[in-house]
């Protein structure tokens, strides 16, 4: 082991210490930290940025990548695909030069906090302005990286998110959703229509029972309180570091259902960052893989194993022991109408499984154009109509429902989108390959043990972070490259079969 | 302004985002952090401190001190007192040798860790030898210091934890406790010892009430919510950064006198913090003072303010309408006496005004004779025996009771001790000063009101910060240098007269 690539293990561990304050400090903002005090946090914030920016980009990461590189014989598989990761991350980091990295952060946070106004109006024409300029930020720093990579501008934007995504890989297995999901949605509906009717859940569910709830299914789930907590916040999300796993979810009292599934999808990210092996996670190599694996480990727990018949027949009877009230409400035929209800709407986050990639779809489509310029800004609503209109027959009255809905673009985030929907795909790949290599998997789920499953997903998926690129990771732990059958006879089985 | 000054501002500002950091991962991992997580969080830690060190410490500091003071004439009064700051941390910082700063940093972690250990099995023996390594290591740190400092090694020691602060400036206070201490104790015991016994407390005090009545009285001192939290940890702390204070405190469903103490004093080193002047805060002259100025207003709310008759008896309102039982326990009469008692004990932290500086005292003359060499770790504690003798009175059985009581030495902290009592009688001399210039001060404290005192101590205290010496801003608040004479006439006062 050369004395060069020793050396780049200690910077990275010492980025990846920096990177894990950050993640804590971030965790802290959104769920602990005073609103006064948001100011003294974004100076830590971006101080600490900076340094691990400037350990990234040192004058002599360079030369020390070559050395390393001239000597890549004497490393093993593990070092020698954490090099290729340090020369990975450190190609982001120094593609872009400083003044601009500088600019695209500061145009995101101010087009960001627009964007949270400008929303609550439902105001586009002042946001378009700032959106405008930060896509021109965010089209030459995809420039940049597109000639560091010698990859298309979309696809190097695509590839900060999910290293080795590109649109080749993405542009078929759309267009076999966007032929696919019209029709099958048509159906469930045609079906659902025809079911009886969801019983209306009947609240108050105090937050202290709820919460009792959630922390009783991550046990089943095999979340480690000792290395993890469950917090609230105004959005859930999974953060901190994989020895400190901090998920969050929100309480309603008059609905126990979505914070419930909220926690099961962000324990499902926490699994995968804490199943990663020990000895590499302050290394690239050790690092979870990208967006779209990270996506379906969480949508694995959500939709594929969660709402599977076998576990909400458990989860009927966790809830009938939580909460008083009429139980027929908590049943498990009414609990499974309610997680399994299917219903075009006009906002993402809200949207169940079917409906889901449409929404991505339209994103994928439109954040392609506006990177390119044949789409201009003071087009988008419009567009965003057209394409609502097309894929989900409705139609946003506001932009505030239609194309301001999501932080992403506001935040400078484009190529983000597209790993929702490639994760729902690998989610019933992964999990239909895991029932078919392990039977003991849906039976300890019907009681409420997740222990199998998570067994078979550290051995198939976790162990190996990123030493093998996304494709190599699926098509190892499930026989063949990604693709939609998997997803569709998911589909068709959970809502089209009796 | 020189370009050498404004490039120590700008690192100087970094370091305080990266210090700001540490103190809000500091506050998690004693009030958030599960367990099993410590391992990380000490990376994330150690990392960050290292990165500060190295800022303070990189090659050009030397030069742009240099630099900047050799046109300090252009600077204004704040700038050139940020920058004589900016030269003592420096100093400080620089003093000691990298290779020493490391082994002391890992010797007082493995010493902390086997005092935690030897403390729980009252096994002084176990912790003797690595005690001895510490003190050695601490010696040569004080070395180091003095040389650069040009004072004695002891003083070197309390200057980084009190700038300023010397070894002559106590003796002479102290030797005053030493005599009028004793004395004045016997009498408060005898008289204490003929008045009516306490009326003893009869929970359960429930935890939720506890909080609700701290946030209450923290509403009382002024405490911004929007800009701080309060939360539970196993000792009571105030931690975090002036826009984001964080204190806590520990609640016994038992008794709820002592967890609403530790309210009000972390509230008042918060309101130290807080009203530090906005402009300066990222600079070492906008720093508090040090730790005698620190604890000298956690005193002051503590000691003069809220355990005055005048407030006592606005708390035994608050108590009231807090607790249901028999309200006797909480009126005034009966809090004061709770809250007045004196009794010498053999812990520190447990102790009353009037005992505590004799706790101090002795720490004071083991410390230095440690250091000195002059007392074997061997013989310590025999040595404390001694001196709990001869100044209270009263023997340990176990040296965990004893010399094994406080994480300060085992730790490496040698020379804080001096400033709890330095702040005991400055909080006397500052508060007599407050209600004598200002006569609304105790009007108000008897409503719950502690705005009036508040803006005297911003006048006259907090809105120094670190321009002046502890002596200076201690002298031109009231008039005269630090001295027990308010402090006697307080004790005498509260509890000698009638």
């Amino acid at each position: 082991m050369s004395e060069a690539y020793s050396a780049l293990e200690q910077r990275f561990a010492r980025m990846s210490a920096v990177g894990g304050a950050i993640a804590i400090l971030g965790w802290d903002h959104a769920t602990m930290m005073p609103e006064g005090s948001a100011e003294v946090r974004a100076r830590q914030l971006s101080t600490l940025s900076v340094i691990r920016h400037e350990i990234m980009t040192a004058p002599d990461m360079a030369d020390l990548l070559a050395a390393a590189e001239a000597n890549v014989g004497e490393l093993n598989f593990w070092q020698s695909a954490n090099l290729r990761e340090m020369r990975h991350a450190w190609t982001h980091a120094s593609a872009v030069p400083g003044d601009l990295v500088e600019q695209l952060s500061m145009t995101a946070s101010r087009c960001e906090m627009a964007w949270r106004q400008a929303r609550a109006d439902n105001d586009f024409a002042t946001l378009a302005p700032l959106l405008e300029e930060l896509i021109k930020l965010v089209r030459r720093s995809g420039e940049a990286r597109s000639d560091a990579f010698g990859v298309s501008i979309y696809d190097a934007l695509i590839d900060q998110y999910d290293p080795g995504g590109r649109q080749a890989h993405i542009d078929p297995l759309f267009a076999k959703l966007r032929t696919l999901l019209p029709e099958l949605l048509a159906q469930v509906l045609e079906r659902q229509a025809a079911a009886p009717p969801v019983v209306k859940l009947t609240g108050p569910f105090p937050v202290a029972q709820q919460d009792k709830l959630a922390r009783s299914l991550m046990t089943c789930l095999g979340f480690d309180f000792n290395r993890g907590r469950l917090d609230t916040s105004h959005h859930p999300f999974s953060g901190g570091v994989p020895e400190d796993s901090r998920i969050t979810t929100r309480y309603d009292e008059d609905d126990f259902t979505p914070g419930l599934m909220a926690v099961i999808h962000e324990t499902g990210h926490s699994q995968y960052e804490r199943s990663l092996p020990a000895d590499w996670l302050e290394q690239p190599v050790g690092r979870a893989r990208g967006m779209t694996l990270h996506e379906s480990q969480s949508l694995l727990y959500e939709m594929q194993a969660a709402r599977s018949p076998e576990f909400i027949n458990y989860l009927a009877w966790l809830v009938g022991e939580h909460f008083c009230g009429d139980k027929r409400q908590y049943n498990a035929v009414n609990l499974q109408r309610i997680y399994h209800k299917v219903s075009p709407g006009l906002i993402r986050v809200d949207a169940d499984e079917v409906t889901y990639p449409l929404h991505i779809i339209l994103r994928y489509r439109l954040e392609r154009q506006l990177i390119a310029g044949t789409l201009k800004v003071v087009d988008l609503p419009a567009a965003w109509r057209f394409g609502m209109q097309e894929l989900l027959g409705i139609i946003p009255e506001k932009d505030s429902d239609g194309c301001m809905q999501d932080i992403h673009w506001p935040s400078g985030a484009f190529g983000y989108f597209p790993s929702y929907t490639l994760g729902a795909l690998a989610a019933a790949q992964i999990f239909t390959a895991a029932r078919g290599n392990d039977t003991t998997i849906m039976p300890a789920i019907a009681k409420g043990d997740f222990a199998p499953l998570n067994d078979w997903l550290r051995t198939n998926i976790h162990s190996s972070p990123s030493r093998y690129t996304t494709s190599q990771i699926i098509e190892r732990a499930t026989g063949e490259p990604l693709g939609v059958t998997a997803f569709e006879s998911h589909l068709r089985a959970r809502y089209l079969s009796d």
